[in-house]
């Protein structure tokens, strides 16, 4: 129970994807505070007893639900939707699989895999990876948008400039997020928890968790800003950076293709180090490794770097 | 003086460009020292009195120098070069330049621009941009690397799977770097120091400053690394992280355009927020700021997060 919010929306007022015409689950003044119970981002089709074959048949009308859609009291186009994120309540069920057809080697890994995970919801302490490894916990929500000003349903898996499947791991508690508002009211919803990814999100998912989330609405009219950005209060990788990084790079004049070096390099490393399979270390870079780029500048070839954080084997 | 290493090669010692037909200067057994007496990446064009004016008559032929090359006895194209690096010791003093036609934003920021540092070369401490700000120091060195296979003269400005101009702001005292040896002796060569970077080194240039360097080089035979790959003994980011962040994103299906449009909002907000001159906040991204992949599977657009530590402002 949340003693400081205004409201609570349950769960099952959720959708799929975004559309300025769905009708809001709740009306909220700038200033309020709201308990939001999200889903995982299959929707409950991936749950403690899921196997690979739960993966396989997944329904993918039923996938990334958000919780919402909130009207803001006196938002309008060109303000913006401050968003103050307070607090996850976590599970401590989740689930990272891979895909078929999606993920930053789709190509090299075409079969479904699944990988099951129950953490402390209170200390979150590292989870343990199946094959070894356990990995630091960071809970933050995967989508996290209001609506696009194009009339229709807009599908839920790309991010757009109004927020949305953003998948930035630092949208984490503490956290302010500035998002564009594009329709009257806003309609903010949130969902997709995850208790920890890194940045790529390479496998195409990360640890995927229910989680109740409590966050602050605040509008700031006539902001025009042109995509989301937000402040972090403090340091945002230490709770997985004290032993330091295994680096791999990919080098030359395409930056996709730098990364799927970088990373394919990881891999192989991981596998040969830590005698895991390839696709086991693929999901494990997911939830725990870095995708950065090094240098942008050194024409015509630029660096992209696969940082592995090397407290999960120590 | 290095009192650990077996040998000094002298500043005077450099070449520009990779060749694997360069003459080495010195001749190592693997697990020895080597002292290298580094010049700056102007090679001293850019030195205490420089202007705006030596900015735009740069001799571009005498760019990137790098101290050697040294042959390593017994190396041979398989084998990985593994270089230990011990020690900065850096000058105090240092430059960052927008160079026309180079840097992320080159249409944007046409016109040549200098600022130049002074650091206290002992503690290390946050040194103080012109128009505002303290940027924490962590010294690198940008350009590492050995000749690559084929023959003749070539550009030591594009980084190569042999290493060289590689920009990776991390490549810092305690680093251990694997390069793949592509011809006999390896011809390893240092240079391009750096006293901060952020990862992109969006303008094309960071705090370039002259240093001397110690770094051990050690053979692993028959490695069969296609590209380099390095570990870091600690974290990578404490020096800057305390305060958090301030970041902007680019949100679209291609990650260079993501890249230049999360910086141009970056520097949007430093210049409203802290009334600099876009074409110094564009510098003080570069010297500072990170560019990193928040995801890269969410089809059809990726998201590109542009990082500002907030402690230079506080």
């Amino acid at each position: 129970m949340c003693v400081a919010c205004n409201h609570t929306i349950h769960r099952a007022r959720h959708h799929f994807g975004w559309n300025r015409d769905f009708e809001p689950v709740l009306t909220a003044q700038s200033g309020e505070t709201i308990h939001f119970e999200c889903l995982d981002s299959s929707a409950g089709q991936l749950g403690a007893d899921a196997t690979v074959e739960s993966v396989r048949t997944l329904d993918f009308g039923k996938v990334n639900p958000v919780t919402g859609p909130v009207f803001v009291e006196g938002a309008e186009p060109g303000d913006a939707l401050k968003v103050t994120i307070r607090k996850f309540i976590p599970s401590g069920l989740g689930w990272t699989a891979n895909i078929p057809g999606f993920g930053l080697l789709a190509e090299d890994f075409p079969d479904p895999a699944l990988r099951l995970w129950t953490y402390d919801p209170v200390s979150l302490a590292p989870a343990l990876h199946g094959p070894g490894g356990r990995v630091p916990l960071k809970p933050f929500a995967g989508t996290i948008g209001v609506a696009p000003a194009e009339p229709g349903l807009h599908s839920v898996v790309p991010p757009r400039r109004v927020g949305g499947n953003l998948d930035i791991r630092d949208l984490s508690e503490g956290v302010t997020l500035y998002l564009p508002v594009e329709v009257p009211g806003a309609l903010f919803s949130i969902g997709d928890t995850h208790a920890a990814q890194g940045d790529g999100e390479v496998c195409g998912t990360a640890i995927e968790s229910r989680m109740d989330v409590e966050v602050t609405l605040d509008l700031v009219k006539d902001a025009r800003l042109a995509a989301p950005r937000f402040t972090t209060p403090g340091p945002v990788t230490r709770h997985l950076d004290a032993a330091g990084y295994e680096v791999t790079t990919g080098i030359g004049p395409d930056l996709m293709t730098g990364a799927r070096e970088a990373l394919k390099r990881m891999i192989d490393l991981l596998a040969a180090e830590h005698g895991m399979s390839p696709v086991d270390a693929y999901m494990l870079c997911s939830v725990c490794g870095d995708l950065r780029i090094s240098e942008i500048v050194d024409m015509p070839n630029w660096v992209v770097s696969f940082y592995f954080p090397r407290i999960v084997f120590s």
